[in-house]
C-alpha cells in the first residue's frame, strides 16, 4: 500500500473509531498521529504495507502495558512478541491492544473491569469472547486483521458471534513467546479478518519458525467431511441446526463427500477442560497473582483459577489418561475425514443471559470448541450465513498442519452468487458457453418483477437493455434465467462486461433481489421496446 | 446439473463443434442422440453431474477404437480406462476421443494422419501436443473440460498454446490402465478446463487409489518461489521474457516470496529426453507394431521410435546415473521452495514453421517441461496473460503430492481486477472501508475519458451517477479513483450492489476500460448535473 493510501487508511479507522462509538473494544488505543509518522516512511514493497491491525491485551507490544485484562496486573514489555514484531516487519500498523475476558478465561467477553464487549451487530449480545475487542474491531471495519489468543475457542467463538473469520493454527506454528499463558500447553496465537485470503495472509507472516512442517496424509479424491447427526449436537439456538445442515449442504454441493461421524469423544473432551484437571494449568500461570487478590480482579475469572489451586496431580494424571484415551477414539472417528464441520457454538446468548448465569452460559459456549486444542488439532471458524439476522458460524477441525487444506475447505463454503441473464448469456443463446466457462451452473428460469422493460439495443452481437420503470404499472414481467456462480466468476464476468452492458440489483417474481443485466442509460436512444414479447427468445422467435 | 439443463448444455456443445468447425479435434465423436439419452436418466445429485468432457485418444473407452493418433493400430476396448470409468461414475458425459500426435510422440500437434490440430486462437499456428484435439476443444468452449498424457509436457504445452489450465498430476495419483503408453515410468494422465477450480474438480474424481498421500513438508510463512534469471531461460519469443517476468512480479504481490534458483540441472535433463537412451521405452511400448511400417504411421513419429531399437542397454544405465545426479542437483537448487515458476514453453510457432523443422521445433518446446517427469515432479500449467494477442502460459512445478498446492499457488496468478469509483467508495467517503474489506487496495486517482455527465442522485446515503454521453462533445472528464482487487472481490462488491447503482465498462482519461460505477437509467429522473464540479468530491467540498 502506498504511503499516501495507507494515511488514507488510518484516517478512516480513526473516523469508524469516533462513528461506532464501542470504547470496551481499546485498552489502549495508540494515537492517530503515532501511526500516521510510520506510515509516512512506511517502504509499500512490503507485503502487508498499511495493513492495520490490533493485538489482544495479553500479548506483548513494545511500550505499551500488557495487561492481559487486569490493570493490576500490567506491565510494559521493552520488546514486541515475536509474532507482532513480524508483523510489524511485513509493513501492518499496529493500532492498539484490544479488551478480553480476564487472563483469557472465558468465551464471553463480559469478564473484563473495561468493560463488557458488545457485539459488533447487536449491542445487546455479547461479542464473545476471550478475543473480545479484537473480533469486534475486526467486525466493525476499524482493522483490517486482528490478533487474539485459543485455548478453549477464544479465537473462534468470537468470530462466529460477530460474522468474521477466526484461524486458529496449529500448535506451535505461531511462537507464544510474550503471550500471558492461560493454559501453556494448549495456547495457540490465532487471527481475525473479514476474508479468508487476508487472514490467511496475515497468518503466513505470524510464524518466525524456520523448521518445515508436514501436512498430514490424505486420501486423493475430493475433500472428506464428517458431518455428525444433528441429533448429537445437543440443544442449540433456534434455527441454528437448520444453519448447520446448510452449511453441509453447501460443501457437498462444491463436491465434497460428507461421512458421518460419532461426536461423543469430542463432547466429552470438551467438557473435561474446566470440569477436570486441566484447569491447574490456569493456576500455574497466575495463579499467584491471583492470590493476591487485587480488586480489579474478574469475580467470574477469579473463583475459577482460585479453585485450581487446590487440584491434585494424581487427578491430572487420571484426567491425561482419560483424555489420550478420548483423544484415540476422536481419531479414529474421523479416520480419513479430511475435517470436522461443526457449528462454531450452540447458540448466542445475551449481555442479560451471560450476567444471570455466568459460569453455565460460558461452559455451553464452548462445547464444540474446547476439545481442538486438547487433541491437538487445527481449526478455521467461517461465517456461514445469518440465523434471524445474526451472524451464523461454523468451524473446520482438522489434524495438526492441516491449516491450510482446512482454509482451502472453509473457501468452499463461500455461498455461490446469482446472476438473472435476460439476453445473450440465456441458454442456448451465443455467450451462455461464457457464462459456463466462469463455473456457473443453470439454477431456474423466472421472471423479473413487474416493474421492467425489455429494449432491442443496436449492438452486435444483438442484445437486450433491461430498463427498471419508474412509474408503476409501466412495467412488466420479463423472461430471466437465474443462474449460480462463485463470486470470482461473477467478477470476471464483470470484468469482461463490455459496454453499454452493466450489472445491477434485479428485482425477481418473487421480490427477491439478484445481480442482474441492466444496460447504460445511452443505450436506449433508437433501441426498441420488446416488452411486449415478455422476453429476449420469444422476441428472437418472432 | 439437472437434466434438462445437461440437456441445453449438449445441445450447446454439437452447435459449437458446427460452427467452431475444427473436425480435425475429433477421432471419434458420439452422435448427440446418445449423449442426450444419458443426460435424460442423470442423478443430478452426482457430483460431476452434465459436465461434458473429452478423452485424448490414446485411452480406453468403451466401444469406441483406441486409435492413439494410427488408424491401423486401433482396437475397440470392451470397457473404459479406470479414469474414464470413474469420471462417468461422477455423472460427467463423454463426447467423444480427440486428435494426438500419433503414440503421443511430440509437443506439436501435427503429427497425426487425422490432420494437423490447429490452435484455438489462431489457426495458423500450431496447437500443441500431444494432447492437441483435447485441448483446443476445451479452449473453444466445446467442451467443459478434457483428458490429456503428459510424458514430456504433452498436458502443459497444448494449455499454454490455448490459453486454458492443464494439471500434470503427480505420476501415479491418477492411474494410467487403459492408456497406450509412451514411456510407461514417466506417462501421467492429465486434465484441461478453461478455469483451475473446474479442473481441481474433475481431477478430484480422476483417482480410484484408495492409500492416503502425503504431501511434501514446508517451510511455514508465505509461499516461496524459484525463479530462475531470464537470461537462463534461453532464447525465447518475442514479448515472451517480459510476460516471464510480469507473473513471476505478480506472485510477488500476491505475497509470495520470490527466490533465485540455478535452472541447469533442469534443462540439462531435458535435453536427455529424446536425445538420450530413454526414448527407448517408446519403442518398448509400440516398436513391435511401429517395425510392420503401416502406411498410417507418421513418418516423423516412426523414425524417432525406429532409431530407438538401437540403443544400447549400457547407454541407459549411464543415462539413468547422469539423471540421478541432475536430479539431486535439482532438488537441492529448489531447497525449500514450495514451487519453482517457469514459462510453459519458450515460443509458439507457426504450423508451417513445424513442417519446416518436425525435430527441431519440437525439441525446442519441451525446453522447460521435459524435465518434469523425469525428475518426479507435480505441475500446474495456467495462463498468464496474453503476448501480441496469443496466450502466455506459466508452469508452476513442485515435489511430488504437492499438486493441491501449486493449483493454490497458481491462483494467486489470477490478475486482480479493477474497479472505478467515482462517489461513495473514494477514498474518505463512507462506503471505501468496503472495498478495503473485500481486499482492494488503492492503484491511482485518474478521470474519466471526456464522455460522461456526472448527477447527484436521490440515494441514501448520497451517491453520484455517471452516465456515458451519447453525442461528441456533450461530456466532460469526471474524477475517479482505481482501484485493484481480486475478482471474488469484484463479485461480492457487484452481489452487495444497491440499487440504482450499476457496474459496467467505464473508459479512462487514457482511453482503457475498466469496470465501474454507473445507474440504472431510471436514477437520472430528477437527479442534478453536477458534472461542472470535475467530481463527486468537489461536488461535496461545495
Amino acid at each position: 500500500m502506498h504511503p499516501a493510501s495507507a494515511s488514507h487508511r488510518i484516517r478512516a479507522a480513526y473516523a469508524r473509531i469516533e462513528t461506532t462509538d464501542r470504547p470496551e473494544i481499546w485498552i489502549t488505543l495508540r494515537p492517530q498521529a503515532d501511526l500516521e509518522a510510520e506510515a509516512a516512511t512506511l517502504d509499500p514493497e512490503l507485503p502487508l504495507a498499511g495493513r492495520l491491525f490490533a493485538v489482544k491485551g495479553n500479548i506483548d507490544v513494545a511500550g505499551l502495558p500488557t495487561t492481559a485484562g487486569c490493570p493490576s496486573y500490567a506491565y510494559t514489555p521493552p520488546q514486541d512478541a515475536p509474532v507482532v514484531a513480524a508483523l510489524k516487519a511485513a509493513g501492518a500498523l499496529l493500532i492498539g491492544t484490544t479488551n478480553l475476558d480476564q487472563f483469557a478465561t472465558g468465551l464471553v467477553g463480559t469478564r473484563s473491569p473495561y468493560g463488557a464487549v458488545r457485539n459488533a451487530i447487536d449491542p445487546t449480545r455479547i461479542s464473545g469472547g476471550s478475543s473480545s475487542g479484537s473480533a469486534v474491531a475486526v467486525a466493525l471495519g476499524i482493522v483490517d486483521f486482528a490478533l487474539g489468543t485459543d485455548t478453549a475457542g477464544s479465537g473462534r467463538v468470537p468470530a462466529a458471534f460477530n460474522g468474521i473469520v477466526g484461524l486458529k493454527p496449529t500448535y506451535g506454528l505461531v511462537p507464544t513467546e510474550g503471550v500471558v499463558p492461560a493454559c501453556a500447553s494448549l495456547d495457540c496465537v490465532t487471527v481475525f479478518a473479514r476474508t479468508l485470503p487476508e487472514a490467511e495472509q496475515a497468518l503466513a507472516h505470524m510464524t518466525t519458525a524456520p523448521a518445515a512442517t508436514t501436512p498430514p496424509p490424505r486420501r486423493p479424491g475430493p475433500y472428506r467431511i464428517a458431518v455428525p447427526a444433528t441429533s448429537q449436537l445437543g440443544a442449540m439456538d433456534k434455527g441454528w441446526p437448520e444453519a448447520y445442515e446448510a452449511a453441509a449442504t453447501r460443501l457437498a454441493s462444491a463436491g465434497a463427500q460428507l461421512l458421518p461421524v460419532d461426536l461423543t469423544p469430542f463432547t466429552e473432551a470438551a467438557a473435561m477442560l474446566y470440569e477436570g484437571a486441566f484447569v491447574a494449568e490456569r493456576y500455574t500461570a497466575v495463579g499467584p497473582f491471583i492470590d493476591k487478590d487485587t480488586p480489579d480482579l474478574d469475580p467470574t475469572v477469579a473463583a475459577i483459577i482460585r479453585l485450581a489451586r487446590d487440584l491434585p496431580a494424581h487427578r491430572l494424571y487420571a484426567d491425561q489418561a482419560r483424555l489420550a484415551a478420548l483423544r484415540t477414539q476422536a481419531l479414529t472417528a474421523l479416520g480419513d475425514a479430511d475435517a470436522l464441520l461443526l457449528p462454531t457454538a450452540p447458540g448466542h446468548p445475551t449481555l442479560a443471559e451471560v450476567a444471570a448465569d455466568p459460569l453455565g452460559a460460558n461452559a455451553r459456549l464452548g462445547r464444540f470448541t474446547n476439545s481442538t486444542n486438547l487433541f491437538g488439532l487445527s481449526a478455521v471458524a467461517v461465517p456461514a450465513g445469518e440465523v434471524e439476522g445474526l451472524p451464523f458460524g461454523v468451524m473446520l477441525i482438522g489434524p495438526a498442519h492441516a491449516d491450510e487444506r482446512l482454509a482451502r475447505i472453509a473457501a468452499l463454503l463461500t455461498p455461490p452468487t446469482s446472476v438473472a441473464v435476460v439476453g445473450a448469456h440465456l441458454t442456448g443463446e451465443p455467450l451462455n458457453p461464457q457464462l459456463l466457462a466462469l463455473g456457473a451452473r443453470f439454477d431456474r428460469t423466472t421472471t423479473t418483477a413487474p416493474h421492467y422493460r425489455l429494449y432491442a439495443l443496436a449492438t452486435d452481437p444483438p442484445k437486450p437493455g433491461l430498463v427498471r420503470t419508474t412509474a408503476a404499472g409501466d412495467g412488466a414481467p420479463v423472461e430471466a434465467e437465474l443462474w449460480r456462480l462463485p463470486p470470482e466468476g461473477l467478477g470476471a464476468l464483470v470484468a469482461s462486461l463490455p459496454r453499454p452492458m452493466t450489472i445491477g440489483s434485479v428485482e425477481l417474481a418473487d421480490g427477491t433481489a439478484v445481480p442482474g443485466f441492466l444496460c447504460e442509460p445511452g443505450a436506449l436512444e433508437g433501441a426498441v421496446d420488446i416488452t411486449a414479447y415478455g422476453g429476449w427468445r420469444a422476441y428472437r422467435r418472432g
